[in-house]
């Protein structure tokens, strides 16, 4: 066959694979900070191959710059907070988080859920500003949008894809206690070999470690709200003017794109509409002039003058870079990407969110040290680095990291736009909807199944003991009048 | 962009796909009839991407020809039964299953076990002959090979990979009350919205349907043994040496590569080392020059001159011929895979094993009308023909499940092969490995951490209300001193 040929068989082959069909109009509801950072990415993607990407911007909005020159749209709706009123609340999201309490579990949590509350209040308040704005759900109405794409913990998507009656695809890292993707993704998380998020926990868990577990799991589950439903749920009942509830909106989500892959997980239990795009954003790094340092504060006096200050640095870059033999991060789930993307150990120094989450879940893997902010010395920082480069199992894990995301059947970025594409082109995806989600808790459980078999089976005992004990008095009587 | 440089493009990005480093040599248990047939698709496959295929093949075996021409490589080992003594068990097999008692469920299972265990005795005999063999042995220990691939039903191919020390990936289509895949594959099957093979139940189930699922989990998990368990264990504990269970050998396997897609299953959880490869043996339909009948016994005198009667026939392409209507099958799991690849709507008349479901699942999906081989008159049959025919919902169903099954990442062989050559790039997919494989029973229904929680809870109440009545004791003595 000649190389004209193969090269036409592949051209075939590959349209079949990545085909958009027609290119098709998406509506983003987006999320500010690394979660834009991230979602961009995929938006990137989306318009590279010819899609409408239409981005729903409060004007309070912060990362989501609509004057930066790009090819994605940005449709501005008057906010009633200002950029300046976001910018406070995010910092202070951040610093108190940062700064809870970590002796006393229920504090910890309690105040977290209070925080994350406060996030969700604002969010509430953004989405009655786009929601109520008719004018802006006229316009949206005629556009015709084939899809709206949103990071999950963002809410009010779900509410604009119901108004709008268009399907509706998350992206997602995680939620406190997996609540979300337990009511609203209908996956299920054994808590004998599944850690709960934020537990920091392993899948090799000793006895005590799985009492712990089931205790986060119960806790999550009949204590913790990782947001105040109540009000979402009263907002999208009278928006909609139907008794609705947050979560139960949310399972119309027709597919979940979760920013992480088995390199990064546990091995765990999940449904056909989940797929796991971890890594997606690392891409190869291009070449650097020399090793260099961020810092975006005060220059210290007692600095080397081998130290190098930055405001900003390209991350991926650094750490594909072949001189790089270990990464100082805080443990989000970007960079902790791009450290296995490129094969590179960490000393992991977590602060929040997810943080000392995705740190734990490296120092399983044994690509990682973890170190506590509040108590660490300069010598533990020194030590902690020196182990993971000098210690070769920590190189040699990474790697193997390293090798699983690169060794996939197709690259994280393409699959999640595959299925983007694919919800657009079948106007859904109902044939990977668990029916779990039309049952009731209940019978979910199978609760009432149970209850009935049990009664069927305490009915049956009961009449076999009625008769047994009639024929025993029936013949007691007859042996008495016999006798007699 | 040239034309050359796309292609040189396209071809940098498949062979990151799709290379498989050095080729492999893959040893195969094979199983016999369909399961063969559909396995030989991914072992010419495997052949056609350069790696050496051996088959480990019984003298006895039926479909696995040695002496047919093929670039996959047999190793015959002398069997203790004869060619003639296997066949007339498979048929006997065959016979008894399909002409089971439906009335009564305990009779159906109970005989249904009996014919199984014939099987597995045979199959234990032929493991026997193999694994017992020193020479054998040797000489596939000396070959080196990289991976045992087998059917997980035929069982053996996990005590062989055990004995040679390679990494081990299973096909599956189903096993009895999904027993395997749960206690070996490690998937749960919530018995509220996900119908127990064999059921014939859909996942939207009335309460009463409910019921029903859960006694058939009840049997299965409590009664219903698919092997004759106690004699494998006893066999693979002889021969390792060591206490051993079929059921935890298997889950040793690093991949399940199971023979159905989302097209043909209603959504249900699994895990990461599950692949649905189903679908994966079709291929579009060669030219046919008229519509033909496979029939092999004696020609019926009514027979019209418009029907025409064939010793074989090629399936596929018939049933990918633009004229054909319809397909009027056994419900086997190949053909029906074959019917949706090419959008026909079906009339199933099941006869045994997974085909009621089969059907039961087309019919559930719109696409087939069911018949009952006993009880099924020809105007019936020309009824549901005419059915499937005239109502186009049949038609746009097929169609349906057609779309599905067209439109995925990656064609289902491909990723069959690419899973396989990752294990043998890898030497193993432990990262996919779920940590409850590691559990006992209770450990993993989590038994002992929910008795330790609530004896804590118990002694907690215990000892509050033994100190309030000290108290109150203390109390009472206390004011009777006083008033004394």
């Amino acid at each position: 066959m000649s190389l004209k040929w193969i090269s036409l068989l592949l051209l075939l082959q590959l349209s079949c694979y990545f085909s958009p069909g027609s290119a098709g109009k998406v509506l983003v509801w987006p999320t500010e900070y690394s979660h834009w950072i991230n979602m961009k990415t995929i938006l990137d993607e989306l318009v590279q191959r010819g899609h409408e990407v239409t981005v729903l911007t409060a004007s309070a909005s912060i990362l989501v710059d609509p004057n930066k020159p790009s090819a994605i749209k940005f449709e501005i709706y008057p906010a009633s907070l200002t950029k300046h009123d976001y910018e406070v609340i995010f910092k202070k999201l951040v610093d108190t988080w940062t700064r809870l309490p970590k002796d006393s579990f229920w504090t910890h949590f309690t105040l977290m859920q209070e925080i994350i509350w406060q996030f969700s209040d604002n969010a509430l308040k953004l989405c009655n500003d786009a929601v109520l704005n008719k004018k802006l759900i006229r316009k949206l109405q005629e556009s015709k949008f084939d899809l709206i794409f949103a990071d999950a913990v963002g809410l009010c998507s779900e509410l604009l894809a119901e108004l709008l009656k268009i399907p509706l695809v998350y992206s997602l890292r995680f939620s406190p206690g997996h609540t979300i993707e337990k009511y609203s993704g209908g996956l299920a998380f054994p808590p004998s070999y599944v850690p709960v998020v934020m537990s920091e926990l392993s899948d090799q868990m000793t006895f005590m470690e799985r009492v712990k577990n089931m205790i986060y799991v119960i806790y999550f589950d009949f204590w913790f709200q990782t947001f105040n439903e109540k009000k979402w749920d009263q907002f999208y009942s009278e928006v909609l003017g139907r008794a609705t509830k947050l979560y139960e909106l949310m399972r119309k989500a027709e597919m979940w794109l979760v920013r992480t892959y088995w390199d990064f997980e546990f091995p765990r239990p999940f449904l056909p509409h989940f797929q796991f795009i971890g890594g997606y954003h690392c891409k190869p790094a291009k070449s650097l002039p020399k090793v260099i340092w961020r810092y975006d504060g005060k220059k210290p006096d007692t600095l080397g003058p081998n130290t190098r200050l930055y405001k900003w640095i390209p991350q991926n870059d650094l750490l594909g870079h072949p001189k790089t033999k270990a990464f100082l991060t805080h443990g989000g789930a970007n960079g902790i990407y791009e450290a296995i993307y490129h094969g590179i150990p960490m000393v992991g120094i977590p602060l929040f969110a997810d943080q000392p989450d995705n740190v734990a879940h490296m120092k399983t893997k044994g690509a990682a040290v973890r170190l506590d902010f509040d108590t660490m010395t300069s010598s533990d920082l020194l030590n902690a680095l020196k182990t993971v480069i000098n210690d070769p199992s920590y190189k040699d894990n990474a790697m193997k990291l390293s090798r699983i995301q690169h060794d996939q059947p197709m690259k994280p970025l393409d699959r999640a736009v595959f299925w983007i594409e694919f919800v657009m082109r079948h106007k859904g995806a109902k044939h990977l909807r668990p029916a779990s989600h039309d049952l009731t808790w209940f019978q979910y459980h199978s609760l009432d199944v149970t209850g009935f078999l049990l009664a069927c089976v305490a009915t049956t005992v009961f009449v076999i003991i009625k008769c047994l004990l009639c024929c025993w008095k029936f013949a007691k009587t007859g042996k008495k009048e016999k006798r007699e």
